[in-house]
């Protein structure tokens, strides 16, 4: 960043859009990303917002099934996926659904031949349920669905096979597991086989076949480009670009095995520990159905975690009664998930044992 | 931004987003724009690209006037200012009719009661022509139509008074004259009294009344809050603060003074000493109808640029054929002009003098 800020920045001044590559950089940190998300280079790219991303590509995946007039997803999705959706089937006239399951199991018979496109987050917020892309893809082309995968929980956590999975489109952060910086800029992937078959309604010049011809009338640009909208924010680039770079320098196979072996140790010191307070465990117990994150519920939760994270230990709470701990497997060790259950026992037993109600909850979960 | 890469961000991680005011950055730094541009406080907020900022006002100004179908914008605007409507109108199933003015003298003629919205830009990047913006707005007004602004060139170069205007929606980015580093984030201004009576089709959580509640249902946050999308990127952020804050500390009217004190000077110097080649001013000669910057036309513009910016003299050229000198009245001098000048003057006698054709050129014009 103090290179950028003051030699590329400072120095080079607007020159460094060409000499140091500003304007490619969306392109090549997408590039560098799709490796971790089984994508080819030129299918990611680093642009606004999840939430705008995903504006953009269910824009495109409606538009490649005009005729089809409801959007499938979960009632349990990341909230943003699901206001996006509201605005964008707003917008459009409100002749679009949008039809929420409850369940994962209620995928099959959720999918019908009027679904158009099919709106999964790959690994829940909430729960760190994973779910099988390749077979949830296969389930929604089978009907002539179309897939957006939102993979926020998913890349730089657990292995993703977009191309494997035959996925049409995908969206994340880079805040997360990718360790971009706060706020860090998202990124999106549309399937080669797609792009220059579909269009996004956030049509800006950096989505143009040729920004600074400064034409009047707006033409897409071939490929991925044209899901470019503004002047990408550099500065934030430039840290997502590092934290990119260190996930790489990894092997993903080893992550995954150190991620499921920091959860698996954590939810065994969980119920070894912790077995006398009212934890429930929302995760899923097999590590092939979790993503990189176990989450507990208790009633205090919110409590909890505010105890937790003053001693350093820093997972979220989300409501209405989720302890979520992330486990990046790039700098957490085993020692950090001992530590964190010790802390989590020291917070039950210096500031709820005294309780009895959550004694007794415990007894009956 | 080392201060907030390493103990923010590296050391107080997380818990900064409260800790340090994350949060509420965007609103924060909105604020003190609010002070550059003749705004309240709680009138402008940052958020995103200008590109994505006027889809947002533009669709919001649409749902207040809905039963009328035309919007009146420029053709000389900046472009990704058309291609952004160019979109929405097509999202909105092509019922809008996008309708460019030719010469800034139509805007009265154009502006009839079919008319939903007009975009204008304050200053345009081509010629660095300014309108008066309480004049426009006040037609706009008479004929019951709403305006956005786009102040790209205006914010930190001119003063600004959206509020003296009457002014309704504007746009602006935070990268030219309010120094907030390449790609800087964008800023969106509504005015107060339209805030809670429309919606914005981007409708991310950071834009929901409550957005740690997780609601399954969007409620859009009431003011200007809710046309936030999604987590802004705060590295960008923190660059832009500081670029705002030290425009802040310079008297405005003393930065107007200084800006026409500049171009008045580059154009008497450009005149006195470049009369032997065929340069057109392309911008306004009065200073009332002039940003902060002077645009000339050559049929060798590019190269000229080129030349200029291998001296150290930034410029920028846009097609066909201007060469834009942008004077940032905080940092540039009148002995910067009197030195580009003479640059300018050294670049056409050492690479242009011998070339007939200019001097005929600048002969008849």
């Amino acid at each position: 960043m103090a290179e950028v800020v003051e030699q590329e920045w400072g120095v080079d001044l607007i020159s460094s859009w060409n000499k140091h590559g500003w304007f490619t950089m969306a392109n090549r940190v997408g590039a560098k990303m799709a490796k971790l998300i089984g994508a080819k280079a030129h299918e990611v790219m680093v642009a606004d917002s999840t939430s705008v991303n995903l504006f953009k590509v269910v824009s495109a995946a409606l538009q490649l099934r005009p005729h089809r007039r409801i959007i499938v997803s979960e009632r349990a999705n990341f909230p943003t996926d699901l206001y996006m959706l509201e605005g964008l089937i707003r917008q459009l006239g409100s002749r679009h659904e949008l039809r929420l399951m409850d369940h994962d199991d209620d995928i099959s018979a959720s999918i019908t031949d009027a679904v158009a496109v099919v709106v999964l987050t790959h690994v829940s917020y909430r729960t760190g349920r994973m779910l099988d892309m390749a077979h949830c893809t296969q389930l929604a082309h089978q009907a002539g669905a179309l897939v957006v995968w939102d993979l926020a929980h998913s890349a730089g956590a657990v292995p993703v096979e977009l191309n494997e999975a035959g996925a049409d489109f995908a969206v994340g952060c880079g805040y997360k597991y990718l360790n971009g910086g706060p706020g860090a800029p998202a990124f999106l992937f549309v399937a080669e086989a797609l792009q220059d078959s579909c269009e996004q309604p956030l049509s800006g010049w950096f989505g143009h076949a040729q920004p600074f011809a400064f034409e009047h009338t707006y033409t897409p640009a071939s490929g991925i480009q044209r899901f470019q909208c503004g002047t990408p924010p550099i500065l934030s680039l430039v840290a997502l670009e590092v934290g990119v770079d260190l996930m790489l320098e990894a092997c993903q196979q080893e992550l995954r095995q150190k991620s499921v072996g920091l959860c698996d140790t954590f939810v065994a010191l969980v119920q070894q520990e912790c077995s006398s307070w009212a934890f429930q465990q929302v995760s899923p117990n097999s590590a092939s159905k979790r993503g990189s994150q176990v989450c507990l519920a208790h009633p205090e939760g919110y409590a909890i975690i505010q105890a937790l994270i003053a001693q350093g230990v820093v997972g979220d709470f989300r409501a209405p009664d989720i302890l979520r701990f992330g486990f990046a497997p790039l700098y957490i060790s085993y020692v950090d998930v001992w530590r964190a259950v010790q802390q989590l026992k020291a917070v039950m037993r210096e500031r709820l044992w005294d309780r009895e109600e959550y004694r007794q909850q415990s007894a009956v979960t």
